[in-house]
C-alpha cells in the first residue's frame, strides 16, 4: 500500500493507495470518522462492493442510497433526494459521507456532504479509475446544470480517499480507457517522462497489470495533488488540471451528457488543445500525433459530434474558465507543459472547433 | 457612518451602518465588485428599493431576480429557479450577487452565491432589523428543508454588509419587533449592560428613533463580529448566537415557517432558554421575569403553538445543534452569560417545553 499525503491550509488527508483495502476493518474504520454514516453508492457498484465496505464498518449506523448510474443523474434534484435521506434520518453534524464509485457519485455525495448542515465529513472510495486518479482527489464536488456540467457546487475536501485497485476488477473497458485520457492529461500537463511512460506501458495498463496500474494511479495523485496543495481554490494553476476540459465539456454538454464518457470527453478535448496549441506554434505538427497516436491506441473516441464550430463555442462559453468576457483555456506552451491563457486569435481556435465539430 | 470590519482568517470584509447609503454611488460601487450583478430581491422590498441601488450601480450589467416573499420560498427549489437565471444569463465566476432583503433573500441568495460554480462574490444589502443586525453578517447561508431549517447550506463570507438605516422606515412593526428579540439576544449572550440599555431605550427604538436604532445595530453587529471573528465555522461560540434558536426552530417547524417568524420564534426561544436556565438553578425567577417583561415590551409573541413537549422535541432533535445523540443547547450560565450545554436533566427540559408547548 501506498500513502500520499495532500497538504492543505486547513484539512490536510491521505490518499490510500493499494489492492484489497475495503477488506481491511482497521484501515477502513480507522479513515472514516463517526457513528452515523450515509454511505451513498450507485446500482451498478452497490451489489458488488457495498456489503464488503458495510463488513469493513461494522458497529456504525449505516444508511444507504443507490442512486441510478449515470452523469444525467448528477443533478441538483438527485441531491435533493439524498438530503432527504439524511434528515429522515435525522443525521446531525457529526454524520459522514461516504461515497462508494465513480466520478458522479462521489461529485453528488461530496457535494451533499458539503451542504448538509453547512458541511459533514466525508470519505472518498472511488471505484472508477477516473475517479481514482482525478474525480476523488482534490474537494471538488458539484452536481450538473443543463446549461453546463458542475456549474453547482463546493469546494469540500475528503476526511480520506481509500484507493482500492482491486476495485478495477470489475470495471468495464471503456471506463478503464476513459481513465486513462485523465492519466495521459497530467502527462501533459507537466510531465513529459511519465507521458513517455505511459506510451510503453499502454498494453500492460490495457491488460490491467496491478503494478502498472498502480504506479498510473499514484503518480497521477502526486502531480494532482501538488497542484491542488499550490491552489486549492483555482485561482491559478488548478487551472491546469482542466486541460482538454473546456473543449471536453463542450461535447458532454452537445450530447446530453449521456452518450459520451466524461473520460472519453477529456481524451477528445486534449486533442483539440494539442491542435490548438500547434496552430498557435507552440508544438510541433508531430506532438499533436503523439497525442492522437496514445489516444487512439488507448481506444478513445476522437471525433466530436458534428454539431459545428459556433454551436460549440455557445457551450464553451458558459465554462467556469470563462473569466471577463474572454474565454481563458488551458493548452499547451510546450510538450508536457501547460498553461492557461486568453492570448490566442479566434480565428486558431475557430479552426480547431471546425476540424473537430465540423461546419462553420 | 460607521464601520466596523469582521475580521476572518481568510475574508476580512466590512460593515457599513448609516443612513441613506444605498443612495451614494461612490459608496456603493467601491463595495460592489465585478461587472456582472445578479441582483436577488423579493416583490415586497424590490418595488420600493431597487431603482435607488441599480442607480448606484450604474454602468454594470445588472440582472435582477424577484423572489416571492416569505420564510415558505427559502428553498431548494427556489434556489435552483435562481441559479436557472444565472446559467440562462452566462453568468461567469467574476459574477457578483446581491441581495436586497431580509433575511430569507440574504440567506437564500447567499447560497446561491456560495454555490454556483464553487463560489461567486456576494454583497449584502439586508432591509430588515433582523438581517441588519444578525443574517447579513457572518456568511451563514442556507435554505430550508422540510424536516428543519437551514439543514441545506454553506458558509460564505459578503464582500461587504451595506446596512442603510433608511430602510427600515417602510418595515412593518411586526418585522421590527421581531428584530428587536434577536438584539435582545446578545444582550442576554454577554452584554448584561447592553440588555439595561434595551430595557431603557425600547420605547425609543419601537418609535423608530434613528439615534437608538443605528446604536442598537451597531452594537449587536460587534457582539456577533466578535464571535465570528473567534469562530467562524461554528466549532465552539458561534453556537451561543443559537440562544433560542432550537426552541425557536421547534415553532417555527411545526407551523410550517408559515405563521411565525424567525425573529418571534427566537423571542419565544428566548423565554424558553431562560425558563430552563431559571431550572437548572443558573438564573434567578427574577432574571426570567425580566426577560419576560422586555419581550413582552417589545410587543412580541410567546406562546407557543399547542403541541405538546414531546412533538416539540422531537422537532428539536433535527436541530443542527445535535451532537452524537445529546442535544446540545444554548442556556444562560448567568444573566447575561450563554453557554453550550448538553449538561442538563431531561425532565427540566420537557417541563420547559411542557410550560410553552403544551401537553406530556
Amino acid at each position: 500500500m501506498q500513502t500520499l499525503t495532500v497538504k492543505l491550509q486547513d484539512s490536510s488527508y491521505p490518499i490510500l493507495i493499494g489492492p484489497g483495502l475495503i477488506q481491511q476493518p482497521q484501515l477502513v474504520s480507522g479513515h472514516v470518522p463517526g457513528t452515523d454514516l450515509l454511505l451513498v453508492s450507485n446500482t451498478t457498484v452497490a451489489p458488488v462492493y457495498a456489503a464488503q465496505l458495510v463488513r469493513s464498518l461494522a458497529g456504525r449506523r449505516i444508511v444507504e442510497v443507490i442512486l441510478p448510474d449515470g452523469e444525467q443523474h448528477k443533478t441538483l434534484a438527485t441531491a435533493g433526494r439524498v438530503f432527504d435521506v439524511l434528515v429522515a434520518n435525522r443525521f446531525g453534524r457529526d454524520a459522514t459521507v461516504v461515497a462508494l464509485g465513480g466520478g458522479v457519485v462521489g461529485d453528488l455525495a461530496g457535494f451533499v456532504a458539503a451542504c448538509y448542515q453547512r458541511g459533514v465529513a466525508f470519505v472518498q472510495v472511488p471505484t472508477t479509475l477516473l475517479a481514482q486518479v482525478d474525480s476523488a482527489v482534490g474537494g471538488k464536488t458539484a452536481v450538473n446544470h443543463p446549461g453546463g456540467k458542475n456549474l453547482i457546487g463546493a469546494f469540500h475536501q475528503p476526511r480520506a480517499v481509500l484507493t482500492d485497485t482491486e476495485l478495477l476488477a470489475t470495471l468495464p473497458d471503456r471506463e478503464l480507457r476513459a481513465g486513462l485520457a485523465e492519466i495521459i492529461k497530467y502527462g501533459l500537463i507537466c510531465d513529459e517522462a511519465f507521458f513517455s511512460w505511459l506510451e510503453q506501458q499502454l498494453p500492460a495498463l490495457l491488460h490491467r497489470d496491478p503494478a502498472a496500474l498502480a504506479h498510473a494511479i499514484l503518480r497521477s495523485c502526486q502531480i494532482k495533488a501538488e497542484i491542488v496543495a499550490r491552489d486549492e481554490r483555482e485561482r491559478a494553476d488548478r487551472a491546469l488540471l482542466n486541460l482538454g476540459h473546456s473543449f471536453g465539456h463542450a461535447i458532454e454538454a452537445a450530447t446530453g451528457y449521456t452518450q459520451w464518457l466524461h473520460g472519453e470527453a477529456v481524451g477528445a478535448g486534449l486533442l483539440m488543445a494539442a491542435d490548438l496549441s500547434h496552430r498557435l506554434g507552440n508544438i510541433a505538427a508531430a506532438d499533436v500525433a503523439r497525442v492522437e497516436a496514445l489516444l487512439r491506441r488507448a481506444g478513445l473516441p476522437l471525433a466530436g459530434p458534428q454539431i459545428g464550430a459556433a454551436r460549440a463555442l455557445e457551450y464553451m462559453g458558459i465554462d467556469k474558465k470563462a473569466r471577463a468576457g474572454r474565454l481563458h483555456l488551458v493548452l499547451l506552451k510546450r510538450f508536457g507543459q501547460a498553461v492557461l491563457t486568453g492570448d490566442y486569435p479566434n480565428d486558431a481556435l475557430r479552426a480547431t472547433l471546425a476540424a473537430h465539430f465540423g461546419g462553420a
